[in-house]
């Protein structure tokens, strides 16, 4: 009998459910070996878009970023000649600040619990320019990507099962995770299909009072805006009311803003940060408590394997700080993850400033155009398809399609036991390669059908790919007529 | 009333205690903004001699691996020629491999939830040179630094108050943080400062005994090695004895071994790892659970900031490692640490494998030289002053000596509500510029004082330094006489 097993160990660690793509990744992984092996199928490759993992499908890395991170923890080399001929001059500077910033022992050492100033700062100006409200490098928390800053929050907020969560439905399931693993209650409210899943005040409302009848009490609201998987961007007249809400009920609003740069349709859904609509309402002099989150995972950079990010806290009390503090220092924060941040909030915007810098520009410029063409074209394709409907691409980098599932596919799935919607993610890969996820991992409506696919292949990738999906599609339906 | 408060979130969060060296280093920053301002002083900079932070006190990075860590995240590089007239070509090489090595979206994508396998397959590697037993890749999972791998093993242990974890005393603080935060019980060990702390199977016995006395049930025993804040080295016959005591007492080990390659007296004190132990006594083959974790923060590396590290797990279960491996696709490890990690467990053995390599091995070296040179003179420096005795300096990157304090400054620490070593810290500080952390934040025999200083001041540092520290021991003896 081992010591450690299932049944003698942290028995959260083993119930929190987070399978981002399991069975059919496997088989989608047991597909490309076939592929490599030479064995021939109606498509050449498989697409991974199951994951907002720009860089493995094939987007470029911003080169300016990569190599002002890269020479950065290189000072040995500032003042060759040889940099010179390698690096435009722009780059060699950027780095020396950067790595003149970290202080004596450059990226090397530990750095501040809280992230190094440099990059804080950073950060508090890009917010102070995007909201029009000054942002404090004080309240600016560095950290390994979004995740542990949401996970720090929500570590903090939880003590018991009767301490609330509202989170939203669909989802992306780090939530539901960091809510089993600490030991609190979710309370999902869902979001309106309807409506663009826009979300509406009377559902928060419907979820606060029933948590509230199960003797649960919602601390925290969890709003997702870009919203993921649901690629929706939420309005500044539902913001204020959930603000308001929020402050009302004495929740923490936990915003996760990771997409805030993917806003593809920004005429008619702009978008626009929380901390910009509780400021706009005064609640902020009012003691509102805030978290919101970003990442350089997301956006035009795509960096996810650098961990880069950071979370704003307003109104959070010091000694609630100071606990974070205390447990962000049993860790510390990467210093490249850090750079990369502070390279993703101070990226050029305009040109004229350097030869490296203006490419970097031109680089975002057609990263974002790119996206924009893709969700576009993607979404007019769906909703071209027999018995599917999709919400406009407003933003993030998911398109979140809902299919009719004819009753005999239901059935073949439920003889399968799996989810009606799983069974159509498993044929399209075996029909078209492109591996999705389907809207059972996020949770839906009780019988609706979705499946969520990034924006992220190649555009090359789409002529390719969308010949094979409307003739999967096409098949499926009739198949199960 | 805000909503988050210490009285109404998590309680483990506040009732940690990890403060390294909170006033003394407040005191210390504050000193040294008065140096800057021109104040004079009996010395000419502070010393922050209170962490293993390598960097931050002078030591150089490995240039040849921030080379080729740099260059790898700048695949656009690889083929440009000025490129071969800024890195020698094996520089080019090394990060193309790694690169590449890291599939397609190199080192910006997520990588594998336990790691890429070229750095797993490099610490499987040496490992298995190192001990003469094989290690697997699967049995490697790499983190940020080694800390995330305590935690890991820690959280997935422990379930309640009763399940406990022997731990070293004196211990650097993390594991009792860990511990608290994870609702275990510490069971702790004295490590016997008479035999140059080494561990005896009496004590652990009686630790134990006492544990379970209690009604606790030790689950986890921890042994640092070399030590940390004693620097010391365990010979392999208590490591076989602590090996058998865990099997009987059916505790998994959880191995520190970060200070691996500080090994001063190599002869008299060689290091021998856990896996090593375990092996030669054919326990692996009986079910012996083993975690053995290692770091780049120390060594020669010295890059904290990297965040690299690795735990290797032996004889774990499949389900438990499931677990650990669903918690930690919550996140994902940095793609700089894995590199630096690689580069760590790869380092050049031997010259004649190019000009950046030889000059690697010539870098190493020339740290390690140092180091051993600094750790002599310290340990011959401080067994020469009145009324303090210091253990041979066997390992890690410390000295931990022990010092008598008079009774007339025991009496005015006590007025001041302060250990009486924090006292002599803090007079140190204030006469030399020297920052040390005091014994009691380690934990020591009652009545016993201690401090804990790094071995990482440069060598002029330390002369300048050393005949501050005498002329300030001896007045504090006499002061206080």
């Amino acid at each position: 009998m081992p010591i450690l097993t299932p049944g003698t160990c942290f028995k959260n660690a083993f119930d929190v459910k987070f399978d981002l793509c399991g069975k059919l990744l496997t088989s989608a992984e047991a597909l490309d070996a076939k592929l490599q092996a030479g064995e021939e199928f109606d498509f050449k490759k498989i697409i991974y878009s199951n994951l907002g993992n720009p860089h493995a499908l094939g987007q470029d890395p911003i080169f300016y970023f990569r190599e002002v991170m890269g020479l950065a923890s290189m000072p040995h080399l500032f003042d060759d000649e040889s940099t010179k001929a390698s690096f435009e001059p722009e780059v060699i500077e950027h780095a020396r600040k950067i790595s003149e910033s970290f202080g004596r022992g450059g990226t090397g050492k530990y750095t501040d619990t809280q992230g190094v100033m440099f990059a804080r700062k950073s950060v508090a100006e890009y917010i102070s320019k995007r909201d029009g409200y000054p942002a404090k490098p004080e309240d600016i928390y560095m950290c390994d990507g979004a995740t542990p800053g949401i996970q720090m929050v929500l570590r903090i907020a939880l003590r018991e099962k009767t301490d609330g969560v509202m989170i939203p439905i669909p989802q992306y399931p780090l939530y539901n995770a960091c809510i089993t693993l600490y030991d609190g209650a979710a309370c999902p409210y869902y979001l309106d299909e309807e409506k663009d899943w826009a979300l509406t005040l009377e559902e928060m409302e419907r979820a606060h009072a029933e948590a509230v009848k199960k003797g649960i009490n919602p601390r925290v609201c969890v709003v997702v805006n870009p919203g993921n998987p649901t690629g929706n961007v939420l309005n500044v007249e539902i913001m204020k009311d959930i603000a308001k809400f929020c402050h009302e009920k004495k929740m923490l609003l936990l915003a996760d803003e990771v997409y805030q740069r993917n806003i593809y349709m920004p005429e008619e859904f702009p978008w626009v940060s929380f901390k910009k609509i509780v400021c706009d309402l005064g609640l902020d002099k009012k003691g509102f408590e805030l978290c919101s989150v970003h990442s350089t995972s997301k956006g035009m950079v795509g960096e996810c394997g650098r961990r880069g990010g950071y979370f704003e806290l307003i109104n959070v009390s010091d000694e609630v700080r100071s606990a974070i503090l205390k447990l962000t220092s049993l860790l510390c924060v990467n210093s490249a993850g850090q750079i990369m941040t502070h390279l993703m909030v101070s990226a050029p915007q305009k040109k004229g400033e350097g030869k490296a810098r203006d490419a970097c520009y031109d680089q975002y410029k057609g990263i974002f155009e790119s996206l924009q063409r893709k969700a576009k074209k993607l979404h007019k394709f769906f909703t071209s398809l027999e018995g599917v409907t999709c919400c406009s691409p407003q933003g993030a980098l998911y398109l979140f399609p809902r299919i009719t599932i004819p009753e005999k596919a239901i059935h073949k799935a439920k003889e399968e036991g799996i989810p009606a919607d799983e069974l159509y993610c498993v044929e399209m890969l075996e029909s078209t390669g492109l591996l999705v996820m389907p809207g059972s991992s996020f949770g839906q409506k009780e019988g609706t059908y979705h499946f969520r696919t990034t924006i992220l292949m190649g555009e090359d990738d789409l002529e390719d790919v969308l010949p094979l999906l409307k003739k999967f599609h096409t098949g499926f339906m009739s198949k199960y007529e």
